[in-house]
């Protein structure tokens, strides 16, 4: 029979530190805690399993439990001495919830539990101090009616205030016994007016009432968001824990505070935290009285009058301090502490790795690694590479005041603040100008590119966090806001609008605006911006990862620029060039539409042979800055009318700038719309039937990694043909490629290696990849667009369900975000195992944004890929994950 | 070493039947007929293999191959006694092609080759008649200079004409040897003129040029075109048949024809087929001179004057007749049979089995089996499934006159006339008048339903063979025409064009089209129509086939009418009863408006309440034809865009009718607006956001089951629930339906029987297929969208691309009319296997369009699926299928 009741404290474990699945993580340290010798207070945790039993149960507990939950009780009398409910001496407990991992949003406490008319009296004896008893008495009934019976809070708080304000006090301290026993009496009546039942007299309701609104908390609206924001998995539960009181207010020989074995901000290694004398653990956190310093070095270096505690209870604190010691030994990371004082007597309440900033992480992983206390593998593990972007690009002064008028997803990481412009043209002309400008579209297309490469952030209405915008932005480190659905652009009018009616704000063409990136917030004005300093922590790091990891790391760049950014941030390579932003520049978009609108072959050729010497350039541009590395170009890949006007506005001025007619224009435009444009005419099937398309491309690839020989170190292309199904059609687009090769490599009289390879990024090119491998010299999986097929969702309309589907459960995580590793995971590594049983050697990378998701980087490694390919700015983070998936 | 060249005749036979891959057909049955004994002129066969080799070698013939023809001419030499290019006694061959199957388009036949300035000196003399030397010498010249050297037949056939005229007469058989002689002398000017060089003199020149002129004409555009249409593929290639001349136009005992063993048209019992005397082969088809009766009997039916075979040479008759006999009881099948009679000697030249139509394949394959020459089982397997369409549907009287003016695609089948009309509320409005009309729209959406159902035909100038337009279409039964892109409609200004300038034509609204939905033409005006007659041969093979299938045949059905009309075809239930359509009925489709248009759930349940009733009714209507019989219903499946308005126009009209504002319908238009609907919110990730739809529709399902179990037999609703991709949207929507079932039932006090299921038609489906088995108790492989998601393919877009996909030979077959084995096959496979591991009994159907594709139910048979589901009028195709499979 599964049991749930585990006991520690008093010399008794029954868990321990491994046991956090089961026992939550307060749970679980407890035990560990007390299995080591540290004083704790006895008690027993109800383990997670009872929290899904509870709801299977319609949220009643079991006789078996109610005995269990008895021994347990039993254990804490046992070692205690007191008795729960006892009117002469009673025993009061703790109720605490404990997840696997820390969880705002859960019911956190109830301290003094066990109290009710009969034994705070026994208390007032027992312990000599009728004040302090009624004042227990009072700060129970007021946090069980708050947290365990969500009572209107503020009518408790204004009674106290009331019974202070009537006494002429400011201090709670000053209420005497009868005061307070006085407010209890009111507090009672609060709860009966407003519960409709009197407050429960029966300490074991009060037990289980409490032990229910921990498991109730748990399905709570903000556990549930929170859940959905951590990616915390619902079926998880929670853990409850019980613990004897101890008392950090029985005097000034009494305390209680928290703290931190480093510095959790910049992770210097310094005992950090906060005490506060006669007082219990809410006091330290409601901010009523300032805390005072745990050392006096901190004191002096604040500034501060307040004794420290290390000045106000010296032996104590070096306890303490041993403890310190010993925990980061015992558990060899930094952790965040919980204890108190009763009566010059220890005890720790918790303790737990402690959260830090990303800075600090690294700081302590190095210096822990420094210091003997783990190995660099460890110092490795220690970081969330998914924290390190925080250091990489510039946050809001974290100090400065913020206007925030809307919230959108957290696109692309960063802030940035400049003048709203509304269409792309204005944003490169302003931008030209020196102004700082932020593009704000309702979605964004490749039309938009060149004003997004201008602008400092992006912000679209619509959208998610793989939409359009989304991608391109953290390709280019640039800020993004998508998806702020309050937003209501008109990009004709130039404004935008956020609420209705007299709530209403407008934003107009020109106002400045900030975004962060890194939150999703959209502020009015200007909000002053930090810049990252990396620190030689960071370099040490990185350069541990790399000594471990054994998938190469290389970079999504489609110019120059991003290219160097990627190679400074540790690229080795460039995974995938998309070339169909480079049909939009200046006046390439004609020639592109001349080729669309071009009648034969023939006409198509003649517009053709404006771009070669573009893209010539544009090729020769990143293969200078990747000379030695491989190169993977991706040959055109979007429909045709991508380049082609959208709006009625639009063809005007393309037909004006073009010379092309509008309405020639807007037949071809319809001729070629599409309904479902991602399973469309693109990818090679626009190869397939306009070879010639490829065949330049290939050309100027051809010629410009000659060119660059020429100069230097050649590049290696790799030739990657995309959205392939069959062998056939890669071995098609292969011959095109391979013949462009000899034609190129015979004028020139001069040869470069290069290879040609595929996307997998359609079930069909995955289940066939056994074929398919026999044409291609390398797979990149395009996990983008297979995501999209093999669940059957386009991620630019993905938004208006997905919330809820993760909310429901029914993804973990957005699968745009972190790879599917069960449905499109399946087919990522049936293909691996299909094409190496073919070619035994092919060369396997990803190329899709989860190239930069550290849960997708594991997979690809239990995959065995041979490298993964993120956006320049997640470089660092790859390498981290990639190193991290090594060790595991 | 492979080798190329099998001979036959004189006693020798290289092949046989069973060889037509490797001989094609024709050499194969000539080798077969000479093995049985029947006289055929010796010659050796090509083999297919060198038709590749061929393309390889660049369209050269290597020198093992030479050397192999050589001893293929010694054969025929041996066994005739004539020599090849000998100039006193030339032994003529003929050349023929020959692939696996008959195939137009292919270089056909070369006779008389062999024949020079020389040999036909010594043809004159050998066979003592200059005239017919000569004779043939002009026919070889000008078949050699139209089929081998691709001259341009005109000059040739003016030249002969001109000569004619200059001599005063009327017939070619007029012309004396001189005559023919100093033709040939202009012939071979021609020759010159047009090609340059002159006719080939070397026999082994003419040889070469002939046989590499079959494996060209392979790879003609008119042979790619035949194979794409009749899903022939490219690597067939076709075999040589190169064959001792034997002369029919040798005098009055000479004669040549073609025969079938019965009739080709009707399948009576009957010899069929036509002769003429003193002819060569070309003579019969050319239509120069009228051909003959074969029979008395068809010469009296026909009240024709010419005497018959049978009279004019009734010794060979008898012996022809004997051949025939002996060919059917030999291949026990009809024959299609050419013969030559060389001065009163039979020879064969050809047997195969006869095409025949749909009618005349019934009857044939119902009366052998009767005859006792074939068992049932072989009668089954000789109908085409695919051909009983013809059957099954009003045709266009092939002897009217017919004023095409566009061709799109065959899109379902049946002919129609009416006023042509460009929206859906015109077809509508016009047909309760009475009116018969032909609805042209440039492509249809679930809007134009009503009036689809209203015309007698459907015109779209857009979309492919499973187009919106073409699968509505089939499913009604009624003819459709889809993707006839010569067409420009314009829906506001009621007209559609074809062509322009002078030659375009308009055709307005009210004006009276034809479409033939088999062929894909429209024309112009009212063609007379033939309704079909269903014979008692239908029914004898359906039963036949029924006793023998494995597999259930049910049909895709959404209104009792189309329900009614597939059980009388024999459907065992309903595979698919989509709910979408019923949605845009009458007052209906204001109510789904006003659901999607509502702030709330109680807004949606407000509307939803007015659609319950509505909904019940549908059902109603359908089980009680379908009582006792198991109806799969599928949930509500496609985006609520589909629901509103999407023209400008359209939106004032919807606010007048609904009562809704015209912006706040513009608004949620646009809010709901989508890049990829295929790939958006629909499906059951309606049901996951909105969970009160479901709700309704299962009511409305189970208190219409009761309903009709109260009057008679209860229906089995299946409830299906559409495009999942985890076990949680399964459960969590089966939970939705469960309890609506629950209390229903509870209301009624009294329950049906129902199950409740998945379509599998996402690749993540297909793989978790396992997981999701555990809550679902049926899968419908939804293969139409399945081969979207998995080929990466937008069925709606896909016409641009796949015409020229199944051309390059990357999809053997349009992947939407027949299932891609490779690929979509190995999803539904796995997802069989999967299915049945965890849920051993799990029933499995097939409900896309494939499930009324004869190669399609072969897999299906292959995978073990229980049924497959067709639309009404294809439900006889999937009966005979089925059972086809079931015999495989």
């Amino acid at each position: 029979m599964t049991h749930y009741v585990y006991r520690f404290g008093g010399g008794v474990s029954d868990g321990g530190q491994g046991d956090k699945t089961l026992l939550g993580g307060k749970g679980a340290n407890l035990a560990e805690m007390a299995s080591i010798g540290l004083p704790v207070p006895p008690g027993f945790t109800i383990s997670t399993p009872m929290c899904a039993r509870y709801y299977e149960e319609g949220e009643r507990f079991p006789d078996d439990v109610k005995a269990e939950v008895a021994t347990g009780l039993a254990h804490i009398e046992q070692v205690t001495g007191h008795r729960f409910g006892d009117p002469t001496d009673p025993l009061l407990v703790s109720v605490r919830s404990g997840a696997r991992v820390s969880m705002p949003g859960m019911m956190d406490t109830v301290l003094n539990l066990g109290l009710n008319d009969a034994t705070v009296q026994g208390l007032a004896i027992a312990s000599g101090d009728a004040r302090f008893a009624w004042d227990s008495y009072r700060r129970f009934i007021q946090m069980y009616a708050d947290v365990v019976l969500e009572l209107d809070h503020n009518a408790f708080e204004d009674a106290l205030e009331i019974a202070k304000e009537d006494r002429g006090f400011t201090l709670d301290t000053e209420l005497s016994a009868a005061d307070l026993q006085a407010l209890v009496a009111e507090y009672k009546d609060l709860v009966q007016q407003q519960w409709g039942k009197p407050f429960p007299q029966d300490v074991h309701d009060q037990l289980w009432g409490a032990v229910g609104a921990v498991f109730g908390s748990w399905q709570s609206e903000r556990a549930k968001v929170y859940r959905r924001l951590n990616d915390i998995p619902a079926d998880w539960g929670t853990a409850v824990n019980v613990q004897a009181m101890v008392f950090g207010n029985m005097g000034e020989t009494s305390a209680t505070g928290v703290a931190f074995t480093r510095d959790p901000a910049r992770g210097d290694r310094a005992y950090y935290g906060e005490f506060l004398i006669n007082a219990q653990g809410e006091d330290v956190v409601a901010g009523i009285r300032t805390p005072q310093y745990l050392t006096r070095a901190a004191r002096e270096a604040a500034g501060a009058r307040p004794v420290s505690m290390e000045e106000a209870m010296p032996a104590v604190y070096a306890e303490l301090a041993a403890v310190f010691d010993r925990l980061e030994t015992h558990y060899r990371d930094m952790q965040d502490i919980e204890f108190t004082v009763e009566k010059t007597k220890l005890w720790m309440l918790q303790t737990r790795a402690g959260k830090r900033t990303a800075k600090a992480a690294l700081k302590i992983a190095v210096d822990m690694a420094a210091e003997g206390l783990i190995t660099r593998e460890e110092a490795i593990a220690r970081v969330d590479p998914a924290a390190l972007d925080q250091l990489l690009h510039p946050t809001l002064d974290p100090n400065a005041v913020r206007d925030v008028i809307a919230k959108g997803l957290p696109a692309s990481p960063g802030a940035a603040s400049g003048a709203a412009v509304f269409d792309a043209n204005t944003a490169e002309r302003w931008a030209a100008d020196g102004k700082a400008v932020i593009l704000v579209r309702t979605e964004t297309s490749p039309e938009d590119i060149h004003g997004m490469h201008a602008a400092r952030g992006i912000l679209t209405a619509r959208g998610g966090m793989t939409s359009h915008a989304a991608v391109v932005a953290r390709g280019m480190g640039r800020p993004c806001v998508s998806g702020a659905g309050s937003i209501a652009i008109s990009a004709k009018d130039k404004v935008m609008r956020v609420g209705t009616g007299s709530s209403g704000r407008e934003v107009r063409e020109g106002d400045t605006l900030t975004i962060d990136g890194a939150t999703g917030e959209v502020m009015a004005g200007e909000v002053p911006t930090v810049q990252p300093e990396l620190s030689g922590d960071f370099g040490t790091l990185m350069e541990w990862a790399d000594a471990v990891r054994r998938m190469k790391v290389r970079t999504n760049a489609d110019t120059p620029n991003d290219a160097r950014t990627a190679r400074e941030f540790g690229a080795e390579g460039i995974g995938l060039c998309r070339t169909e932003h480079m049909f939009f520049e200046g006046s390439r978009i004609t020639a592109v539409r001349q080729m669309i609108l071009a009648e034969d072959e023939a006409g198509r050729r003649a517009a053709l042979a404006k771009l070669l010497p573009e893209q010539r350039s544009d090729f020769a541009g990143i293969f200078e800055v990747m000379a030695g590395l491989p190169v993977t170009i991706r040959l055109l890949d979007p429909p045709l009318h991508e380049f082609l006007p959208h709006e009625e506005a639009d063809f005007a001025e393309v037909a004006r700038v073009s010379g092309i007619e509008v309405e020639a224009l807007k037949r071809r435009a319809a001729e070629l719309h599409e309904f479902n444009p991602m399973l469309g005419h693109r990818g090679c099937r626009l190869g397939v039937t306009y070879p010639e398309i490829y065949e330049m491309q290939a050309r100027a690839i051809f010629e410009a990694a000659l060119d660059v020989a020429e100069r230097g170190e050649a590049p290696v292309p790799e030739i990657m043909i995309p959205l392939v199904a069959t062998k056939r059609e890669l071995e098609l687009m292969k011959a095109v490629v391979d013949r462009a090769a000899r034609t190129v490599f015979a004028e020139r009289g001069r040869e470069v290696e290069y290879l040609v390879g595929t996307m997998i990024e359609l079930p069909r090119a995955a289940l066939r990849a056994g074929d398919i491998a026999q044409a291609a010299e390398f797979f990149s999986f395009g996990t983008n667009d297979l995501t999209q097929t093999t669940l059957g969702v386009s991620r630019d309309d993905a938004a208006r369900f997905l919330g809820a589907y993760v909310e429901q459960g029914i993804y973990a995580k957005d699968p745009f975000v972190s790879i599917d590793v069960e449905g499109v995971g399946e087919l990522v590594k049936l293909a691996a195992e299909r094409g190496r049983a073919t070619r035994p050697g092919i060369k396997l990378g990803i190329c899709g944004e989860h190239g930069g998701d550290p849960a997708s980087i594991t997979f690809c490694e239990e995959v065995g890929l041979d490298y993964v390919s993120a956006s320049p700015y997640r470089v660092p983070i790859a390498r981290l994950a990639a190193a991290q998936a090594a060790l595991r």
